[in-house]
């Protein structure tokens, strides 16, 4: 058994399904649960996802030799605040914000130094529901976790929460914390804000009704991911604002040459712009995981 | 039977649904069709899509009570020239584009004046698929078509087309050619902007292989979109490019504003915006008309 004792602070659909994973494969021995909503822990006993739970992280670390913040990134630096001094010498503390500079920040700030155990951790995995009783043991199978180790993080903590990935199914990789944070930017950060800019651009609108009215074609993909939580991705642009804000500069220049090339009615630029694009999708599409998060 | 002989000038998925759904509706006699690709034309006969063809615009609209013009934005003066003098008295007009400014431009450039027998439309329908073996009956079932008549448009002839779409399924509103082309400018082409450079964007980053790999959420619907007919949306960035590069200057200052949000860290108004464009999202998403194109 790969992990005698596993404390899940926050237990939603990321931390549930991680707790799940492990039992179905039978890695696990105790389960304990912290979060502010009883109901929700409750719940997550009786669907024995958790074994006990407790509303005090300091608590809920106790003896653990697996700690698993499943928290909001603007809730991690008081996380580490209250399992300061609480965890086992040997226990490893892993997390899955969508962000990891400012999760490694945070823990610097609370303990004065990169954890030794301390594995900062990023599921790319996730639903449209949320709460324990959406988690489910087959979320993370064949989802990409991307693991960012810091100087100092040990090579045999790293080491077991790769294999803990890999029960879940789960292909893990690991990269440096800033060039996780470059690449999400790119990939999942970047999108969002535009969808949300768009949507907030034509809400913004006199006839908004209309337009909405006509909105067609496209715009129901582009804009579901609009739906999303807007306080996690408050979190998400304050936790990673370096990344995203230059990442967005660099699309607005492109935008404003698009827009010039079709101020100027320069066909051939467009249609070279309009292919590349094109091909560039139709080549790697196959290779994007298909998430919602 | 409301039409004795249509002439369908582009005989593809949108050219010929049209009368696919006429003949089932029994309300359409003889189909002339009118292309370049012989091929697709005989295949067009033997579906039972038109009845003969012929790669002579102005030999199809002899005779013609109706011509539908689905030829692409780019093709649509040439076609004109093509059809003038040749068109019968009562001879009513229509086309398919997604911009109606420039298609009733073209018009006034070849006849040197508005024809009250024209008809500017815009059905918001299509597939993923083209070519007349993708045409089908139903496509423009419960799906709106936009009608701009101009100043000169007979009330005879706008009724006349307007009925043939009902026939088909759809529902029809009329507008003017300037508010279409800025509603669809802001719904359609905006979105169709941002997936494109996004796409284009990613793909000249240098890691752009790792950037694609670790693509996720939302990124797939998003740039699902970028995969559109590049040469069409040249011809649409060109036919409507006052109202796509001014809503693209909307757009980008939005995206400024934001990404200055997020660079000073300001959670409240961050969360502010999400919310509202969450709000919008969920509020409208049910009047969308779900077309991919």
């Amino acid at each position: 058994m790969l992990i005698k004792r596993l404390a899940i602070i926050g237990v939603g659909l990321i931390g549930g399904s991680l707790a799940r994973a492990l039992r179905a494969a039978g890695e696990v021995g105790e389960v304990v649960g912290c979060g502010r909503g009883k109901e929700n822990l409750e719940q997550a006993v009786q669907l024995g996802v958790i074994d006990s739970y407790t509303h005090d992280a300091g608590e809920a670390v106790q003896g653990a030799d697996v700690v698993f913040l499943a928290v909001p990134l603007g809730a991690m630096r008081d996380t580490f605040a209250a399992i300061k001094g609480q965890l086992g010498d040997a226990a490893l503390v892993t997390d899955g914000g969508s962000a990891k500079g400012s999760v490694v920040n945070d823990c610097r700030a609370v303990f004065g130094r990169d954890l030794p155990g301390f594995v900062p951790g990023h599921p790319i995995a996730g639903t449209e529901n949320s709460g324990v009783e959406a988690s489910f043991a087959e979320l993370y199978q064949n989802r990409r976790v991307i693991l960012t180790p810091t100087e100092s993080t040990s090579d045999e903590a790293l080491q077991q929460i790769t294999t803990m990935w890999e029960i879940c199914g789960s292909d893990v990789t690991h990269m440096s914390v800033q060039h996780h944070d470059e690449v999400l930017a790119a990939t999942s950060h970047l999108p969002h804000m535009l969808a949300f800019a768009l949507v907030d651009s034509l809400a913004r609108m006199k006839e908004n009704d209309e337009i909405f009215r006509y909105a067609a074609g496209g715009f129901r993909d582009f804009t579901r991911i609009a739906s999303s939580s807007p306080v996690m991705w408050r979190d998400i642009c304050i936790a990673n604002r370096d990344a995203i804000s230059s990442i967005m500069k660099g699309y607005s220049r492109d935008m404003a040459d698009l827009a010039d090339t079709i101020s100027r009615g320069d066909g051939e630029h467009l249609l070279e712009i309009f292919e590349r694009a094109r091909e560039s999708r139709d080549r790697y599409i196959d290779g994007i995981t298909d998430t919602p998060e």
